[in-house]
C-alpha cells in the first residue's frame, strides 16, 4: 500500500508561441502544439508549430537532428530547442537546433489545408468537417470572439447585482407560440424543448430581482437561410423594480458595452481585425412611430422593413455619430402577450429593438407585472390562465415592474465579424438540414 | 417627429437592505422590495422589507401615514423613509416616518410562509411552487451557492487559457451510451439529447487545447433517487498536453479551489452557516488496488461501495487532514471506452474520482488520444468505426495526450451545504415524475 500526494508542480516548463518573444536568444525552450506547416528546402526544414496561443516557427538545419516518423502536418509535437533572433520568423525569433518528438500522429494528411491564409472549401464542406476545419486560426480566432464576448456580458452584470441562473430545457408545457417547438419523450409523457427561458427568468425576478443565463434554445424553425439556427446560445437578462423599458435599455447599453470591451481587449479581435464599434453613453432612442415616419413608411406599417433599419442606422450614424440605434413603442400587435404596454397610448408597447449598423441585434422591454394583465392578456389570446398556472405563481405572489432582453450570441458575433452566414461563428451548428457533425 | 437619447442616469437613488447600516441616522432613503412581514400591534406596525441583498425593518407608527391598501405579504414595494438607530433591527438600523408605494399586489396570501426561519411545506409541495418558495431567504441562499461556485470555476479556468465552449444539446447519434438517452423527433428525424459533451470537449482540445463548457446534460435515467436528476448542469473541462491523468487532477484541485473560494466570499455561505471545506494544496491520492487494501474489501471488487467511499474519506481527513481525497486507477472496465489505460497495467485506467468527505464529486481521467486506439477500442465494444466517424475525425488528424473531467453542479452544492435531495438545490428539478413547473 502506497498512497501519495499529488504534486501539483509541474515539471516541464512549457513555453506558449505567443510567449517565445520574450525568451533571451540562446534560451532553452520547449513549445507544445500542432504541426500547422512543414517545409522541406534543400538544406533546411521549416516547421510551424500551432498552440493555443498562436504560431512558432522552428528551423532544423540539413545534418541536424533527424525529424521522427509521423512528424507531418497536424501531428502534436514537443519540440525543444534554442530561441535565436529571426527578424523574417513571427515575433522576431525561432527556435534552432531542435529535438522533436510526436506526442499523436494524424492517420493521414488533414481534411482541411489549414496552414493556407484562409480555407479553401466551401462552407458546407468546412462545416461536415468542423472538427479539424476550427483548428484554422481564422476559424478559432472566430469562436474566441464569442467566448469573449460571452465573459464580457457575464462581468459586466455579476458587477451589476444579477444572479446567474439555470433554467430548464426540457418543459412540459408550450406557452409562448405553440408553433416551432421541438418534441420529445420524456418517460413516455410529451415534452418540449424550451424557444426561450423567457417565463423563468420572470419568475426569478421575484427571487433574485435580477438575473441572467446563458445558454441554448431550440426553434423548429422551417426556414433555411443564413440568419437562423434550430439551436443557439441565448444571452438573456431579466431585472426588477424598473420605471419602464428605458431602465431596461441603460441595462442593456451596459451589457453590451461590456461584451464589445471584452471582444476589443482579445487577440482574436486584433487578428481577424476586427472593426469593434463604440458603444455610445446615451443610446439614440426613436419612437417606432417616428421611426416610419424618419423613413418615409406609411404610419400603419405593423413592422420595420430591413431597408428601414438600414435607413435607421444611417441616420444615427449620420445624426447621433452612433453604431447603435434603439427603436421603442413597436405595435402592441406586434409583440407577445407579456409585453407591457406604453401608458399613454395602448396601442404601442414599451419595447424596443436595438439596433446595429441598420441590423437588429437585440430585442426586449418591460413586462407586464400585475397578475389580473397577465389573465386578461391570456384570455385575449383565447387561452385559459390555467394552461399558465405555473408560471401565474409569481404573479400572484406579487412582481414588480421588471422588463429583459436576449442577445443571441452567434448572431451578435456574426455581426461584430461582419460574416454572412451565422454558421461560421458557430462551433457545431443545428438547423433544418444539419444534426452532425 | 421627436427622436430623443436616452438618459442612462436613474432619477431614483435607492438602498440596498444591506446597505442601509452605512447610511447616517436621519438620512432620507427609498427602499425597493418585498413585504417579506407585516406585523400589526396596538400602537405600531412592522415592515420587513426583502430585497436582494437581504432584509430591512420599516417602522410606521399609528396615527403616521396610512399604509395603502395591497400592502399585504409579498407585495412588491418602494419604501422611502428615514433612517434611525436601532440596536434590535438587522444591522442596528431601521426606517421610520416611511411613505410606502405599493409596486405590484399580490393576488393573494402567497402559497408558502416566507416569513418563517425553515418553509414548513413539505418538499414536494416546496418544489410545485418553487416560483414563490425559492423567495425564501434560505433556499435563495442556496442557490447563491451554485451562482457563486459557476463564477468560480469559470473564473479559475479563464486565467488558466481556457476558452470556454457551447456544443450542441441535440445530437444526431448515441455514442455514450445506447441506454438512458431521451429521443425527440428533428425535422422529421430521429435525434437525441445529449447526455454530456464528452466527445464534443475532446474534439475541442484539437482546436483550443483546454476547453470548459457549463450547460444542461440529460439523463433518461429511470431511477427515483435522491441523487438523480434527468437534467442537470454539467461543469466541463478538457485539456491536452498533459502527461497523465495526474495533470487533470491538478487542474480539478484548482478549479474546485476556485469554486470553494467564491462560495466561501458569497453572503449565502454566510447566511447559511456553510462549512466551506479547504481544498489543500496537494490532494492525496491512492490507487484503486491500494484503496480496496485499506477498507478491507476484496482485492478483486471492480467498484468501490460507499462504505467504502467512506472510510477513504476518513482515513483522508486523518492521516492527510484533507476533506479531499482522489482515488486513482479504477478498472479498465468499468470506464467508458475512451479512457486511456495505465500504461504500467493495463487492467487499470488513467482515471480517477474525487471523494469529498467520503461522497464521490467528480470523476476524470486521461483519455486515448491515437486513432488506432480509438478504432480498437470502438471494434472491442462490436461497434463500427463508422458509427463514431465525426468523432474519430479529431483523432484523424493528429491528437495529443489529454483528458478532463465534469463537475455536476447540483451535486456539487447540495454536498457543500449537506442536505440530502439535489433537488432542494435545483431551481426547476427534472425527473423521472417532475417536469414542471
Amino acid at each position: 500500500m502506497s498512497p501519495s500526494t499529488l504534486s501539483t508542480s509541474s515539471t516541464l516548463a512549457r513555453t506558449l508561441a505567443a510567449d517565445l518573444s520574450t525568451a533571451p536568444p540562446g534560451a532553452r525552450v520547449t513549445l507544445q502544439g500542432w504541426l500547422h506547416r512543414r517545409r522541406d528546402l534543400a538544406r533546411v526544414t521549416f516547421l510551424v508549430v500551432r498552440d493555443r496561443s498562436g504560431l512558432a516557427q522552428v528551423v532544423v538545419a540539413a545534418g541536424g537532428a533527424e525529424l521522427p516518423p509521423g512528424c507531418s502536418e497536424e501531428a502534436a509535437l514537443e519540440v525543444s530547442g534554442t530561441v535565436a533572433a529571426n527578424p523574417a520568423a513571427p515575433g522576431g525569433v525561432e527556435v534552432v537546433d531542435p529535438t522533436v518528438t510526436v506526442l499523436g500522429e494524424p492517420a493521414g494528411p488533414p481534411s482541411v489545408e489549414l496552414w493556407r491564409p484562409q480555407p479553401t472549401a466551401s462552407l458546407p464542406v468546412l462545416l461536415d468537417r468542423a472538427p479539424v476545419a476550427w483548428r484554422h486560426p481564422r476559424q478559432k480566432a472566430l469562436w474566441q470572439l464569442s467566448a469573449a464576448a460571452l465573459a464580457g456580458f457575464r462581468s459586466t452584470l455579476d458587477h451589476s447585482g444579477f444572479t446567474e441562473i439555470q433554467t430548464p430545457k426540457v418543459v412540459g408545457q408550450v406557452t409562448e407560440s405553440g408553433a416551432n417547438v421541438f418534441r420529445l419523450d420524456w418517460f413516455g409523457e410529451p415534452a418540449f424543448l424550451a424557444q426561450s427561458p423567457q417565463l423563468y427568468k420572470q419568475q426569478l425576478v421575484g427571487v433574485f430581482e435580477r438575473v441572467y443565463e446563458t445558454g441554448p434554445v431550440f426553434r423548429a424553425e422551417p426556414h433555411d437561410t443564413v440568419r437562423h439556427l434550430a439551436e443557439y446560445v441565448s444571452l438573456d437578462v431579466e431585472l426588477g423594480f424598473v420605471r419602464d423599458h428605458r431602465d431596461v435599455l441603460a441595462v442593456l447599453r451596459d451589457a453590451v458595452a461590456g461584451m464589445l470591451e471584452s471582444v476589443r481587449r482579445s487577440p482574436a479581435a486584433q487578428l481577424l481585425g476586427v472593426d469593434v464599434p463604440v458603444m455610445p453613453d446615451e443610446v439614440p432612442v426613436i419612437h417606432f412611430a417616428d421611426a416610419l415616419a424618419l423613413v418615409g413608411a406609411p404610419e400603419d406599417e405593423p413592422d420595420l422593413a430591413p431597408a428601414h433599419e438600414r435607413a435607421l442606422g444611417a441616420w444615427a450614424r449620420e445624426v447621433h455619430g452612433s453604431d447603435f440605434v434603439a427603436v421603442e413603442g413597436y405595435p402592441m400587435t406586434k409583440r407577445p402577450f407579456y409585453t407591457h404596454p406604453q401608458p399613454d397610448d395602448p396601442r404601442w408597447s414599451n419595447s424596443f429593438d436595438l439596433l446595429f449598423r441598420g441590423l437588429e441585434l437585440v430585442t426586449g422591454g418591460q413586462r407586464l407585472h400585475r397578475h389580473e394583465d397577465y389573465v386578461a392578456a391570456i384570455e385575449a389570446r383565447g387561452e385559459t390562465p390555467e394552461a399558465y398556472a405555473d408560471y401565474l405563481q409569481a404573479f400572484a405572489a406579487g412582481m414588480p415592474p421588471h422588463g429583459g432582453f436576449a442577445i443571441g450570441l452567434e448572431r451578435f458575433t456574426a455581426r461584430l465579424a461582419q460574416v454572412d452566414n451565422v454558421r461560421e461563428v458557430t462551433l457545431f451548428p443545428r438547423d433544418l438540414h444539419r444534426l452532425r457533425p
